[in-house]
C-alpha cells in the first residue's frame, strides 16, 4: 500500500461539499476529478463517494491500479450494486459530465434512489490548488521555458509544423510527460487564427509568430504563450504587441483574492478597446490550469467566479486581425493571500521594459 | 469555396437514415462526426442537419475556419433560432454525447420542439470507409512502420520512455500529424498490464515488450501492436506468444462481409481457451478505427455488429499474465468485397512462419 497522500483529505472536503447540498452521496464520472480524488490516471474509471465508503470502478484493463481502492468492476450494475449496499437514497451525479444515455442507463439501474444533478462540485474544489499541485505546475512551467528557449532560437525559414516538433522533443527531453494540449503555432496572417494549429508554412522574417502550448507533468499542465517576431518589426505589429502587452499588465495588476473574474477580464479588455481594437479580442482573458488545461475560474465578461489564495490562472489577451495576424500573450499566475505570483515570469517577452 | 468533397454525399446519408426513423432533423454534436459531415476539424462546434439546411455553430475562435458553412454562433440561443427557423417539430440528438446538463439547457431553449434521443447513427455510417478514407488510414499504418522500424532497432538497455519519445518524433519525422493515443510500451512484468503507459523502466534481455501505438494523419488514425523480445526467448514467453499469434490467425481469417463482430472474437478466443489462458484474456478482440481510434463496429464477445465491405477493424489478442508480463498483436484489416485485407501486413512479427 502507497501513503495515503492527499486523497483523504478531499474526500472529506467532498463530503462537506455534498452535506451543504444535502446530499450524502455522490458518483463521480468526470476523470480529473476521478483523480483529483483518489490518483487514478487511466482512461476509464468512477467512483462512488457515500458517507462511509469510497468505491472505485473501471474495467479489466486497469485492476491491477484499481487495487488502492476498494473495487467492484466497471459495469453500470457493479454501480447500482454499490449504491444499494450504501443505502444512498439520493445519488448526486455529474449532470454537465454524464450523457444522456449514460443517466438513462443508471436511473433504470437505479430503481430505488434518486438521482440528483450537481454542476462543478469536484471542479470547484479543484481550483484551489495545494503546494503539492502549485509544486508540479512550477515544475511543468520551467520545463516549458527550457523547451520554448531552445526550440525558438531561430525562426524564420523553419515550417510551424517544424518549430512544434522541436518542442514537443525539447518537452520529453527536458522530463515532461507530453503537450498539454496540441501545440499552436500560428505565423503571419494565419496568426490571426486564434488557435492555429501548425501548418507546412515557412515562418518569414518581419511578422509575428504566436506560439501556444503547454506541458504535462504528472497530471498537471502548464499553459504558457509568447509571440515572436522573427526579425524586423513592422510598426503594426509594433503596436498591436505593445498594446497586448499593456492590456496584460493592467489584468496580472488587478489579481488578487476576492478580486472576481470578470473585473480581471475588463482590465484587459479596456485597455484593448481604448486602443480600437476591442472587436478584435474575441475570447476571455483568461482560466484555471491544474489537471485540466481548462478550469475553474474562468476569467470573461460573464464570470461569476472570485478568486481566491491557491487558484492558478492564465492571463492571455489578444488581438487578432484578419488578412494580417495576431499577438497574444499568456502568463499563468499563482493567486496568493496578499495578491499574485506570476509563475511564469521567467519565460521572457518581446518589448518588455 | 474548396471543392465540396464527400460532405454533401454523406449528408445525404445521415438525411437518409434520419427518415428511417421518422426524423427530419438532427443536432450533431459529437467532434468526430461534426467532423464526418463537414469537414471541421476545430475543438468546438456542432452541426444542425435538417431536411434543407445544414448549419455549423462554433464560437470566436474558429469563425474563420467556419467559412465553408452556414454560420450562426455557438451559443444554445444560436441553435435554438436555427431550429425555429428550420421549423423543426421533432428534433434528433445524440443522447450518448451529449450532457444531461447540455440537454436541459437545449430542452429549455426550444420550448416548440421535442428532443429525440438518438445513438449511434452517425457512427454506423461513419464504419463504413470510402476509398480516400482508406487511403489515409493506408498511409498512417505505413508511417507507423517506418516509425516502428527504426525506433525499435535496439530495445535492451533504453527506458520505455525513450522508445515512446522516439517513436514520436520519428512519427513526425516521417509525415505524421501526431499520435492518434497516447503510446504504450510496456515492458517486463508490466507488459501484464494491458494499457500500461510508457515508464522510466530500463528494458532487460530476456522478456516481452508491448508496444501499442498509432498515427493520426489528416484526422484519420492507425492502431497497431506488436510484442518483443529483446534477445533471447525464454520458453513460457515463447509459448504465449505462439498463442497469442495462431489465435490472431484464426481471427483473421474468419473476417468477411457478413461475419458477426462476436463471431471474430469466439474465433480468437477459442484458440487462448483452449491453452488455458482464457482467463488471462480480459479484453475484446478488435474495434473499429477510423477519425476515431475506438469506433464501431465491436468485435467482443457481446457486439451485435455485422461486419461489412469498406468497414476498418482491429484485430488484437492478447495474453496477460501477472507477474510475469503480457503479449498483444494488433493489426488493422480492411473488410472487403470477398474477404479481408490485412491492412498493415507489412509491419513485420516475430516468429511468423
Amino acid at each position: 500500500m502507497s501513503a495515503p497522500g492527499p486523497y483523504p483529505g478531499r474526500v472529506t472536503r467532498l463530503r462537506a461539499a455534498l452535506r451543504r447540498r444535502g446530499l450524502s452521496a455522490v458518483l463521480i464520472t468526470h476523470l480529473p476529478n476521478v483523480r483529483w480524488l483518489c490518483g487514478f490516471s487511466g482512461s476509464a474509471g468512477s467512483l462512488l463517494v457515500s458517507a462511509r465508503d469510497v468505491v472505485f470502478f473501471s474495467d479489466f484493463r486497469y485492476r491491477a491500479q484499481g487495487r488502492r481502492f476498494e473495487y467492484a468492476g466497471g459495469s453500470v450494475e457493479a454501480v447500482a450494486a454499490a449504491v444499494r449496499h450504501a443505502r444512498v437514497a439520493r445519488l448526486g451525479f455529474e449532470s454537465d459530465r454524464m450523457t444522456v444515455a449514460a443517466h438513462g442507463d443508471l436511473a433504470a439501474a437505479l430503481t430505488r434512489s434518486e438521482l440528483v444533478p450537481l454542476c462543478g462540485m469536484v471542479e470547484g474544489l479543484r481550483a484551489v490548488k495545494d503546494p503539492a499541485e502549485v509544486a508540479l505546475i512550477r515544475r511543468a512551467i520551467a520545463i516549458a521555458g527550457r523547451a520554448l528557449a531552445v526550440s525558438t532560437r531561430r525562426l524564420a525559414g523553419k515550417s510551424e509544423i517544424a518549430i512544434a516538433s522541436r518542442l514537443q522533443a525539447e518537452i520529453r527531453r527536458e522530463g515532461g510527460d507530453e503537450e498539454s494540449f496540441p501545440t499552436i503555432v500560428a505565423s503571419g496572417a494565419r496568426a490571426a487564427l486564434p488557435h492555429g494549429l501548425p501548418s507546412s508554412r515557412v515562418i518569414g522574417g518581419s511578422e509575428l509568430v504566436i506560439i501556444d502550448f503547454g506541458v504535462r507533468l504528472s497530471g498537471y499542465c502548464s499553459d504558457t504563450t509568447r509571440t515572436f517576431s522573427p526579425s524586423k518589426w513592422d510598426n503594426k505589429s509594433k503596436e498591436i504587441y505593445r498594446v497586448v502587452l499593456e492590456a496584460q499588465h493592467a489584468a496580472l495588476t488587478v489579481i488578487g483574492p476576492g478580486v472576481k473574474g470578470r473585473d480581471v477580464d475588463a482590465a484587459a479588455r479596456e485597455v484593448i478597446e481604448r486602443a480600437g481594437h476591442g472587436k478584435h479580442f474575441g475570447h476571455g482573458t483568461g482560466h484555471g490550469v491544474g489537471l485540466e488545461v481548462h478550469e475553474q475560474p474562468v476569467l470573461s465578461p460573464r464570470s461569476g467566479d472570485t478568486l481566491a489564495p491557491g487558484m492558478v490562472v492564465t492571463v492571455e489577451p489578444g488581438i487578432y486581425v484578419e488578412n494580417f495576424g495576431g499577438v497574444r500573450i499568456e502568463d499563468m499566475v499563482l493567486v496568493t493571500e496578499t495578491g499574485r505570483e506570476i509563475l511564469s515570469r521567467r519565460i521572457p517577452k518581446l518589448l518588455e521594459r
